[in-house]
């Protein structure tokens, strides 16, 4: 049987419940989120809940990893929803700071991350990983778990973080969290919900031509001649392709040789209508 | 009686340490040092024991916070005689990493603060406070203590590690450790080896300049005539005169009025041959 959720929305709070915990003898695992919470985040819950004795999921739509003109004040925000469902996964604890708490008045720090952070969605988002890495040392921080746990849907985030997580002796397991997709394979994103219904039609289109990229490179054929097909392919589906790409699976960095000799993984970003979608698998 | 003092030069061997403390219900202390160690640093570690049940003291002189052509090469090294200084002190454990235990190949994190780091130290040595807030953060994250104690002598450095302690969560209390000072009143700093006999004689009037000058401020002098008295006097003395300054105690602002209104500190960079000096002190 399951303990009711607690919530809190304080860091004194959330520390306060820890450390019960630490003096029950506890492990912790933590699932960070921006809420409007789906099947992953649910499943990240589930991953988090098999390594540690108690769970604490934070929602917190994080001002500082949104450019002006992106999606901040209209992501999503479903917190009553959000909570219900992580009560029925069984998480033992919902932390939901206010922006304030989080950066009060005189604020003035910021984690840096290079290395993973390169390229890709830092060159259409340059101070994404800026915001991300500063949001998540403070979360991490303040939880202080023996376990997170990230999707693997945010690829390119989760190297930043293990980066950072060591960089910065943190003193955290971090774990990855599988992607979990649509009936047509469309990986599951709380942007989603952004999609009209040609736009949704249209978007289950991205794992395919991932899928078949990842194929083609693993059968030794030419990365060059595969990457142009599946870029073509995208750009005759989406409204934009902002990269399809290969790279080394652990570095992110580009790959030099002709065709595959290393481990790699896909990765892509592409808009529909006003909707940006990200992507990735394993070679 | 005191332990003898423990030693070791891995965060693996730190945090087994820490951690038998912590089973052992002992509250924890961190001196962070860059070595060289002198009565001032002894004072921090003598703070530190009054605190906490046991003290960690780091020596480590880190990289990052020197520009190309400054000290690093040259800084003192003596690890034989501080650990002998800190077991006299009754410190129970000597923290002495190498800079690839610190830097592993790979490292790519970066942690900057603003507003108490603006001006004054990062007019002269823009990348100072960025490799100090790094290594900071590293430190605290590695020991995880309650307590850590800085030296009051760099003063701009305590107040950027407490906006940073704030900012990042690091959980940890920073306690303030007064300034020692020789008979002249010079404050105790590894760099007064690097001066000669010559300079040694010059060095001491750097706090005669701030005193004199806190107490014009303080009696209700025009602040900008008791700044440039004092600065006149200091270009007298000294081969440069990097800033004399005061500003707010507690954010380092610019103070806007004529007369002092609001809590002040006076802080000053010289050079003496080719040895940097810093000095402050509360109005």
């Amino acid at each position: 049987m399951s303990l009711p959720l607690s919530m809190t929305d304080t860091v004194a709070g959330l520390r306060d419940e820890v450390q019960s915990w630490r003096e029950a003898g506890y492990t912790v695992g933590f699932v960070p989120t921006m809420g409007a919470l789906h099947a992953g985040h649910i499943s990240l819950v589930r991953t988090a809940l098999q390594r540690a004795d108690r769970v604490v999921a934070s929602v917190f739509v994080n001002p500082a990893q949104f450019a002006p003109g992106e999606d901040f004040e209209t992501y999503p925000r479903t917190l009553e929803e959000d909570a219900a469902k992580l009560a029925e996964a069984g998480c033992h604890l919902l932390y939901a700071p206010t922006v304030r708490e989080m950066y009060p008045t005189g604020f003035a720090s910021a984690v840096h991350v290079d290395g993973p952070a390169f390229g890709l969605e830092s060159q259409t988002r340059p101070h994404f990983f800026g915001g991300v890495a500063t949001v998540v040392t403070k979360l991490l921080n303040q939880v202080r778990p023996d376990t997170a746990v990230f999707g693997e849907k945010d690829y390119q985030q989760l190297l930043v973080i293990r980066r950072l997580v060591t960089d910065l002796d943190l003193g955290v397991e971090i774990v990855a969290g599988e992607t979990l997709r649509e009936g047509d394979g469309l990986a599951m994103s709380s942007r989603n919900a952004y999609l009209s219904a040609e736009e949704r039609g249209r978007a289950g289109q991205l794992n395919l031509i991932l899928k078949d990229l990842a194929q083609e490179a693993a059968s030794g054929k030419p990365l060059e001649t595969s990457l142009l097909h599946a870029r073509t392919r995208a750009e005759e589906v989406f409204d934009a392709v902002d990269y399809i790409e290969i790279r080394n699976a652990h570095t992110l960095q580009a790959i030099e040789t002709e065709t595959l000799e290393e481990p790699a993984r896909v990765l892509a970003a592409v808009r529909v209508g006003k909707t940006r979608l990200i992507d990735n698998m394993a070679v």
